[in-house]
């Protein structure tokens, strides 16, 4: 069976991630040797309870008991108010001190699941099971949980890890092919912005993943987590080379706010952000063209966009000065040098916005 | 001038807690020392604004700007609505990650402060200023944060830890006597699980403190606070000898919730558990009948209540089998061995049972 281990070193708060096709008989019996009690918290949504609920809950029970906590399905949920609503729900079904909290489903259950163990009598156990492309390669390792507030996204939160990551490939079947290309564009930042090689398998073996074969996914997956989880290692708290995991985001995070987080999905704002900072890097003379052509490449290819919305540069740069990583009057980005080297280097906002409108970028 | 400074031994997270009369000039200077931008977000509530604010506004003006972030006064605004309130106002007011939080106020609002310190942008700094006497023997240490659900007290928050706290005594003057004895019976707790001394000092200095005089009350907060901070450096995450800190709140919290968390006080409420928690070391022969008659002298001549309610023993039975420090079918107690010295006892219902309803608790 194949099986690939990631251990996540945090000194006291190191767990592993283990990424497989779907074998659920191995997690339930890890999720089993983790517990105090013979019973499990499931938090999830009402679309992943209604496809993988009976199959996870036929796993688990020959292990533990599960309760299930389901909340709805959305962006719009990931609020304080459904933090409140898991943590009352717990409290109703009796959970303590020792029982262990499973998070099932995306990203938004993942941070609204990870905040309510991070908070519940002030912190629990809890494991991820991350059900979309795009939270097994980012948000299930790091341990950041958060919720938005009505002035913005991610607002509030915690930084808590897991007690162990469990990444089932097979999951992904399901995922719509747009849900299923948003994570993909988190992958492919991995390969920009710390591995040629993997670059390269991503251009080759393309075929293989967007028809979500297993051994391939597994192996991107794989390699992905592990970029992510030697940054996180090195950087936990977010200070320095942490931020390069922010490849595609500052300009993606300005498409998002500016499009009010419903038009373009994420990874989509992501892809045209990376796509973004690989021509900042090439005006600037930092990345040379042919690398900034590869980038822009394999992101069309995979059929994910490269361009960004034709709005005015200023109304670009004031999102971008709002979003919290934005010092002062210029902006940080984080910018290729060469396919697998970021930095972070400093823009003025002359140059964004001319590179904004170089009318290149519209075609 | 009489300051004591206390260190608060966490690894990276370690503290000092100041401990004056009132020196606002010093705890300004050092928060303007801590300050990576020149303003403050000081969290209060309506009554100690209109009671301290303007003159603690005064004393930051010479170091920093300080923005206001008001909350309503009462038990019942800690809840993870306020934490909100509280968060959307700091990013409405333009805090970030480099922003610094003053909680001005009693224990809801040091929880309620140091909650949202703990969850804006996933941590930010946050200093203690609290102002009753309750706040600045017991929540202002320990990295405790947290709020209620419909469904317990103190159900939701979070371990984390302030940058300094600042206990200025002469905030006590404005408090109520009740207000006032509440802390007071916190203090008392400190000599009977760890310090001989100390309650003996509190038995002959009763009349100065109880007049509420600085060098007195210095004494005795700073004794109080030494004593907490080295339990919780020793255990910071309630898992063994941080129980002792739990001395008389079993029956305590018992006693709130049994009546509502209005008509009797928590400090109140922990008078009864002490002297509850004596009498039932007593009879299991733990502690000597004259230490249990001086504790309950001591508590009884500060004016707080020694008699509990008189309500079905099986009452309180369910109520601390709620209580989160409860397991399994018993209970377990801190009972007082001597005075200055406690241990964690688990004690079967019927023995409870019957020392609740002994005849001589009642009259």
């Amino acid at each position: 069976m194949m099986r690939r281990t990631l251990h996540v070193p945090l000194k006291d708060r190191s767990y592993d991630v283990f990424i497989d096709g779907g074998d659920l008989r191995f997690s339930s019996r890890k999720i089993g040797s983790l517990l105090k009690e013979p019973k499990a918290y499931v938090v999830t949504n009402t679309t992943v309870k209604r496809r993988h609920g009976a199959r996870v809950e036929n796993a688990f029970r020959r292990h533990f008991e599960t309760h299930w906590i389901v909340i709805p399905d959305g962006e719009r949920y990931k609020t304080l108010s459904t933090v409140e609503t898991v943590l009352t729900k717990l409290s109703k079904l009796g959970a303590n001190r020792k029982s262990l909290l499973v998070a099932l489903g995306g990203g938004v259950v993942g941070d609204i699941a990870g905040f309510a163990a991070a908070t519940y009598m002030r912190g629990i156990d809890f494991v991820q099971m991350p059900t979309t492309l795009l939270s097994q390669v980012d948000s299930s390792v790091g341990g950041k949980t958060g919720v938005d507030l009505a002035t913005g996204k991610n607002l509030a939160g915690a930084f808590y890890q897991p007690r162990a990551v469990f990444v089932h490939t097979d999951f992904l079947k399901t995922l719509s092919q747009r849900e299923f290309l948003c994570g993909l564009a988190e992958v492919i930042k991995y390969g920009v912005i710390a591995d040629r090689r993997f670059f390269d398998f991503l251009a080759r073996e393309r075929g293989k993943i967007l028809s979500r074969d297993a051994a391939a996914l597994v192996r991107a997956v794989t390699r992905s987590l592990s970029i992510k989880a030697e940054i996180v290692g090195r950087d936990e708290r977010e200070e320095g080379e942490r931020a390069h995991l922010n490849y595609g985001h500052t300009l993606g995070h300005a498409v998002e706010a500016l499009t009010g987080f419903s038009r373009v999905r994420h990874g989509e704002a992501v892809s045209m952000g990376m796509a973004f900072a690989a021509r900042l890097s090439e005006r600037m003379g930092v990345l040379k063209s042919e690398a900034r052509v590869e980038i822009e490449g394999l992101v069309k290819d995979c059929g994910l966009p490269i361009l960004w919305p034709k709005l005015p540069s200023e109304r670009y740069l004031a999102a971008m000065k709002r979003d919290k990583k934005a010092v002062s009057g210029n902006i940080r980005f984080i910018l290729p040098e060469k396919i697998g080297k970021v930095s972070t280097i400093t823009v003025s906002p002359g140059e964004i916005a001319s590179c904004l409108s170089a009318k290149s970028s519209f075609k």
